[in-house]
């Protein structure tokens, strides 16, 4: 039951943060949200931003989930894999009209500045994101279906850079234009396949 | 002198709005640190949006002066000038101890699903940005000092794309290892010289 609230103070606050940042959303506001009582709050987080770094872990799988089944799809290969990554992305922001973006971005900018804790657990959250990348690279290299002219690490790191700013640029354009490029660019000029 | 006082809420609005988002900055205290009577802001500005869209231009410029002269700078080739262009905003980055990121980029998550004057000046911000690099690249390919197997209007997207993406995982990290990966990645893979 007690569990249960604290996941209800997560849910609704991380829909509240993804829609007007942290710093702009109340906790009252969020309380009123999850119809939970306002004393609960300090019972489950010990402050605003202990409650956010739990927000960031909640927000972050929530992001990384989307993805997460195509990335793992070992039915395919490791390029389709990557290929299929970014288009269950880019389906669900055309869902949602283009509005929001990457939850873990937008935190990353607001966030990184303002709380050394939270610059840390952000740091983490894009270390595993290049990982993952990375992971399903390095596979591919193995298997000669991309060039291996590349340092895996680095072009996950870019790869990461390039999605957050596409996702950015997309956000701002409410169309798949910027995605459509990214697309273009990364798997036919940075990632050709060897033959 | 009325434009001297208007000129200073911009100022220190840019600089307080650049170090904690359009949202959590109060007009009350932007007019506190230019030193301004409280009843002044309506008489320059209609409201709180009015005064951010003129905000974002204030901001944009500032923005765009830190790698201006790089970017026109014809005593160099073109692939040199947008080198030169990156490592102004690098060298700028690093002096703020990787504190900042974009003041654009900072925005364009922050404001554009907030609102629609502001998500169409950034949209038209963004145009610009693509628009400055394009222009180099054009030369570039024109005398045939990049490759030329790219269209580059896509190509201006795309570096644009992958540059906000590195200043946020720069702003996270506070280390010049995503501007690294970038330059390496941007300059030697994709705009490889033809020889």
């Amino acid at each position: 039951m007690k569990n249960e609230t604290k996941e209800k103070i997560l849910q609704h606050g991380a829909r509240l943060v993804y829609k007007k940042g942290f710093n702009h959303t109340g906790i009252g506001e969020i309380l009123k949200a999850a119809n939970v009582p306002k004393g609960s709050f300090y019972h489950y987080f010990h402050s605003k931003e202990d409650f956010g770094l739990k927000l960031l872990d909640h927000m972050a799988m929530w992001a990384a989930a989307v993805g997460a089944s195509a990335l793992s799809d070992k039915s395919v290969t490791p390029p389709e894999r990557l290929i299929n990554f970014f288009n269950a992305y880019e389906t669900n922001f055309e869902r949602m009209h283009f509005q929001g973006g990457c939850p873990v971005g937008n935190l990353c900018l607001e966030m990184s500045d303002q709380s050394e804790l939270f610059r840390e657990k952000l740091e983490k959250t894009l270390e595993q994101m290049r990982h993952g990348i990375a992971n399903v690279l390095e596979e591919a290299v193995e298997a000669k279906e991309v060039s291996s002219d590349l340092s895996v690490k680095s072009m996950a790191h870019f790869i990461i850079s390039a999605w957050q700013g596409t996702l950015l640029q997309t956000k701002v354009m409410k169309s798949k234009e910027s995605i459509a490029v990214f697309k273009c660019i990364v798997f036919e000029q940075l990632l050709h396949k060897q033959q």
